[in-house]
């Protein structure tokens, strides 16, 4: 087991430096790269295929509420762009502009998109004329461009993979269900696929997007208690519409404004898998987006019979409609325990000519280390049972940090102390003003208002920060 | 039936006016709508459904030929383009050109990729050390940008999507093989799933893509005789290699470079499915990737008990893993045959009254119009048979075109006269020099050489332009 030893070695601890940790991580499972271009990544084999069952998995659901795929271009005319006042000030300063095209300058420049809103609007005022054109319910899976300043691989680099739904409505009421509805998708895909637990729930003013009337947001905690925006789901009642001139014969065939929403998440669901599940050895995937499964480890793979029982289990298992990988390389046991460890694949098989003499083989969870000895006769079954654990017991063990990490804080002193001493949330009241958003972040270096919670708890009746009369609990916290 | 022919006469007739008739289909099939951005399309949801439909069979073929999928940036730094100097020289005068990031002037300006052999390379440099690590076998979906003059939906845009597969080997002979490898794989896709049949070969210097050793195609062809380059293959030898300083450590330990393929494919396939398929009633979809297999119309559907059997029959039809509508939308039934003849759906199940009392359906396939009443017992399988069929009449018919529309000219003479008035290919032979190329292309307003076949005929002993001796059979043809 030196070799094992050694390689784990090479990872810096995640309680010493966990910024270090995270871009070890990062590196060695292979999931990303830097390029040539300032702030943009390649996403490496590993790392996309994490990224393939990602979007399999939403898209589905997006299918299932009833949502199509389009695509949309990648340019905004800079006049589109300035079409909605708000959304424009919120982008413009991080856009990329092409101001040549094949030799030429160009007579107006495009921005590269940062999201696209007024794309989707410019052509929704074509597509839609009567009630009978609603809803649309449309999503795009495409490459977005914000123009940063420091970049970290996943959490915030200049270009990006996402996904960008944008619906249209007849009603106010059915654009404000579809907003919250997509919200819940949201939720359920980080709890029931990628085993995230995460609050939700309204952002403040200050922290809308550009542009919305209300911005929702899923907020899970990673490991060293700070946030990251999961993802965000907006309400944008008729402000485009009426922006970008979008109009339809209603049912009493007046012409109205429909209504609208957007809601995105993005590659950045990677770094959360990282920073929430992973540990000293390297990523500990989900089962249900770890590209490999099982791993099957041949050991004393030379011996005769050891190589067939391994590609037979491996057979059995593909059979099964497991993802399964078997490693018959020349590389030692140990390497590659430490391997596939690095590489989080939740379950490992070894097969070696005593297992076989006695009908039996040894499973080992990357999440607990858990070693078992199963009958071969058994082992699919076991596996398929273990799977169902590990994502249960990875949901179980970060809902015990965020619960862990997530303070009450009551008083103002009570904040300031809780900031400086505990990563982790704040619950807290507040005035509904965002000045003392501004002056608690300034205080703390750095903790914004999270979200305003659906179910908000009573801890005391004035702000946190400035004493006047709460209006609501607010989540408190550092982001990513 | 008013209404069915109302609708066909809104579409321009192939024969009258094929470019029309063309554009015709891509907005009444709700394929593709232009966009604010010159050059641009939006790709709407029946569109880009295809191409999901497309995207998904291809993918599959490429990981089961042991590809994986990656994601490099969008843009490449102009030093980083001009790395190698045939590329740069292709592709410099159709970049478009990102020139200021977040409100500042970049001190270096970005190309938006037209392709991505140079972000390839500079990562492969990083990654190939050894022997060990070959072959690297990455394909990438994305969006490219190549600033076009004139353009027109999915045939010629100035943003496309795509793919790009790109490979480093060994050895040459490895390398080689994976370039003709992955044109077999292009050619199986277009006949299995597209059911189009193509000329297969090899690009002659003049039109080999920019950096390529080699460049093989397919070549499928229009209804109306024109070639569509339809994916395109190359072998890059180890050029890009030296280029870019990529070196890995041999099996004898010396350093050697390694040797290079591209390839890719196009959202220009649905362009090809609609010049080779579909007919003056709008799209045929090859029943493999149609978003729609079988559209479920209930005639009389107010009368007892049709809702509720057409509703059972899509229900057994989804459970057989087809993809199935039910349109019980308020529509006469004229209306919706012809709505779903202009989506190209391949069979159209007509369910009523007297079908139940019957205990019967009709069906009717698309692509031949053909009618026929089958017992509800055996739908499920009568379709499946005839989604069969339907493919493979679609190739026989596309096949019988390539064929009739394919001429031999032995003489100049020949060749300008089939050239004027012979929409189609044309074998001719061929000395090897660029010069009757371009000479041929000048004397026929067009017609360029499409590819030297890998079986070539002896038509005759000299060149068809300059009658120097000929060196290889070629097929001409103009193209989109």
């Amino acid at each position: 087991m030196a070799q094992q030893k050694k390689l784990v070695e090479a990872i810096t601890s995640r309680d010493e430096d966990f910024a270090k940790w995270y871009t070890d991580i990062v590196k060695k499972a292979e999931l990303a790269d830097y390029s040539g271009v300032k702030g943009c990544m390649v996403i490496r084999p590993y790392g996309y295929a994490i990224w393939e069952n990602m979007q399999r998995d939403m898209d589905d659901r997006f299918k299932r509420t009833g949502h199509e795929n389009v695509y949309m271009p990648m340019f905004i005319p800079e006049s589109l762009l300035q079409r909605e006042k708000d959304h424009v000030e919120g982008f413009a300063p991080e856009c990329a502009w092409v101001t040549i095209g094949g030799s030429e300058q160009l007579t107006e420049r495009l921005c590269v998109r940062p999201t696209s809103e007024t794309l989707f609007c410019e052509h929704y005022a074509k597509v839609i004329n009567s009630y009978r054109d609603l809803p649309k319910l449309y999503n795009q899976w495409c490459s977005v461009v914000r123009w940063e300043k420091t970049t970290r691989p996943f959490l915030r680099t200049s270009e990006f993979l996402w996904q960008e739904g944008h619906t249209m409505h007849e009603t106010e009421q059915e654009a404000r269900e579809e907003t919250l509805r997509m919200l819940q998708v949201y939720a359920d895909f980080y709890k029931e696929t990628l085993a995230i637990p995460a609050v939700v729930g309204r952002k403040t003013e200050k922290e809308k997007f550009a542009g919305a009337e209300e911005t929702y947001t899923i907020e899970p905690m990673m490991h060293n208690g700070v946030a990251l925006q999961g993802g965000t789901s907006h309400y944008f009642g008729d402000g485009f519409a009426r922006s970008f001139n979008i109009t339809f014969t209603g049912r009493d065939n007046t012409l109205q404004y429909p209504f609208q929403t957007s809601w995105g998440t993005s590659t950045r669901m990677i770094g959360a898998l990282i920073m929430v599940h992973s540990d000293d050895d390297g990523l500990v995937l989900p089962p249900k987006i770890a590209p490999i499964q099982v791993a099957v480890i041949p050991v004393a793979q030379k011996k005769p019979g050891v190589l067939e029982k391994a590609a037979e289990l491996k057979e059995q298992l593909l059979q099964a409609g497991l993802r399964v990988k078997l490693d018959d390389s020349d590389k030692a046991p140990g390497w590659k325990f430490s391997q596939y460890e690095m590489l989080g694949v939740p379950v490992r098989l070894e097969i070696g000519p005593k297992d076989i003499e006695n009908g039996q083989c040894v499973l080992v969870r990357r999440d607990t280390r858990e070693k078992m000895f199963v009958s071969l006769d058994a082992v699919v079954e076991t596996i398929r049972t273990l799977l169902t654990d590990i994502h249960q017991s990875m949901y179980s063990a970060a809902l015990e940090n965020l619960h862990s990490k997530t303070f009450v804080a009551r008083t103002h002193e009570e904040f300031l102390d809780i900031a400086a001493n505990k990563p982790g949330f704040i619950k807290a009241m507040w005035c509904g003003d965002s000045a003392c958003e501004d002056q608690l972040k300034d205080e703390t270096g750095g903790v914004k208002s999270r979200c305003i919670p659906f179910v908000e708890e009573h801890l005391a009746d004035v702000c946190v920060c400035c004493g006047r009369p709460a209006k609501h609990m607010v989540y408190w916290g550092r982001q990513y």
